[in-house]
């Protein structure tokens, strides 16, 4: 195992301390590192909260800010945080409107945002990302599993609570965002986690996971290697055949699992969007990169999210946080 | 190899119509795929063009858009463009100010940018980035090599051409922001370029090159891997040994290669941050991510510029391109 750290027991804390010297202008830490928390909070407002497992960097504490998250929790390196720290995090940011929690479908985290609700004081609601047609149940997850979706969701949700949306309405938007969204992501190589030290699952030079998860965990099938538009093809397969309609616009969100270069995920979202558009759905909102990522695994996913005009507005809403920002 | 390709003569222009497809609402492409403009020129403006072999992506076509740079020239990976690209992009973006290219310190770089700027019929002048403390040559270069640090240049000087500075201004600045920027980087694994189709270097498992080039090319020496913390020590001792001074601010720049996860890269800027203050020099700015890339080598490299208060509010002056966004 070949990583920048000192010791495994303090990777979370190191990197978590340099997360916020970096963008002290946007988010602060909790105590002993419970949670990262947006700097500036705004009264009255629905307060989102996200966690998990850390390895998937920028996810989630990199989407704490102005019209996104109001904290992230984060676990240690693929296990879920615990209902301490989601409950500190909701003391740290309920401003009065409650707290909704956005929880990827794995049932650690499933079952400790359950008892952080427990012991909140106030209102709490919960919307739950199921976006990976992969599988319908995995190693870690009774029924689909959240991926790259999640970041979609934790988009659209920032812009409506920003606007002033209750926490009713919050979470029923960010259920119908989540119905809206599918994804599906391919691994050439495996994740290494730290405290295993030897990499999660072996695969041969000329294979691939066709719908891996982002813990390195099994997809449908390990398959022979394939070039880029043929991958592309099978990718967008995958996902219009589990969508009732494939007419009109969409969002194609290209991720990066984190071992795979630029040049790489653009040729991919360039192959994918021809794939989309020859089913129909033409791309209207793109985003490429490294955003749900699954440490040094090489791969990507593709996520689209069906839009109608108001996702649209609520996708192209400011935001500013440490890794996305526009329109501030 | 295992890479999201189709054919390894076609990675260029597919991942180029990808890029412009995905930031449409920023760059265009010039013909033939010869380079990335952005797509709203200001007239009068000086313009800044950079460009190089492709396989740093971001760097440089990500950095095109307003506050950095009017064009970019992609060469195939890890070669330099041809002056004909570059004299078509100086035609394209030139609005009468005058051409400034930003040419990172590689042979084949410098002569055809010599070459273009010959063939330009308006005035040119060429700021050459020198930030790596690595090795005097190297390689592909005479005298030191441009690294991270050249985002830095196109960063400040594109602030200061949007702010209306003239050419030879522009090139006294980039100068200035040149001497003030050191980096050093390291690798704990090779790229694999898609044309070789083997990694560029063979290193053990228990080995590191520090000094790196971002071409993959030797750096000081072979040493054995270290831990982040030491590691981040004699990083910051190759830099502050090469200033005069170790006494005021600094922007800190810490850059992936590309093939090492986030979570590594806040850890090092951690400990980068500690090394550096406890020789005096406090960091005043900040990025860390995957912006001068070696594909899918993993390391990373730490930049630092010198600030001043002119320097300074260059760096926070509002920039749009696909890889920085900022106050805008």
């Amino acid at each position: 195992m070949k990583k920048l750290i000192n010791d495994v027991d303090t990777i979370i804390s190191e990197s978590l301390d340099g997360f916020v010297a970096a963008h002290g202008d946007i988010v602060t830490l909790g105590a002993d590192h419970k949670f990262v928390r947006r700097k500036t909070l705004k009264q009255g407002k629905v307060a989102l909260i996200s966690g998990g497992g850390s390895g998937h960097e920028p996810l989630h504490a990199g989407f704490v800010g102005h019209g996104m998250l109001d904290a992230a929790c984060p676990g240690q390196i693929f296990t879920s945080p615990t209902p301490d720290q989601m409950a500190a995090a909701a003391l740290a940011v309920d401003t009065g409107a409650g707290v909704l929690y956005i929880v990827k479908n794995y049932e650690g985290d499933v079952m400790n945002f359950e008892m952080a609700a427990e012991l909140a004081s106030g209102p709490t609601a919960r919307v739950l990302t199921t976006d990976d047609v992969a599988v319908e149940t995995s190693t870690y997850s009774t029924g689909r599993r959240g991926v790259a979706g999640t970041l979609v969701v934790e988009k659209m949700l920032g812009a409506a609570a920003e606007q002033g949306s209750d926490l009713a309405a919050c979470r029923a938007l960010g259920d119908r965002v989540n119905q809206a969204t599918r994804s599906i992501g391919v691994a050439l190589t495996s994740c290494t986690v730290p405290a295993a030290g030897t990499p999660t699952f072996k695969i041969g030079d000329s294979e691939m996971e066709f719908g891996v998860g982002i813990h390195g965990e099994p997809g449908r099938r390990r398959v022979a290697l394939a070039a880029a538009r043929p991958l592309a093809e099978e990718m967008v397969e995958s996902i219009t055949r589990d969508l009732e309609s494939t007419t009109g616009e969409c969002l194609l969100l290209v991720n990066g699992f984190g071992g795979t270069p630029m040049i790489e995920l653009y040729l991919m979202y360039d192959n994918l969007r021809d794939a989309f558009a020859k089913r129909g759905l033409a791309i209207a909102r793109s985003l490429v990169g490294n955003f749900v990522t699954s440490l040094d695994m090489a791969g990507c996913s593709a996520t689209i999210t069906l839009l109608d005009d108001e996702l649209a507005r609520l996708w192209d809403a400011p935001v500013h946080t440490a890794a996305l920002r526009w329109r501030m």
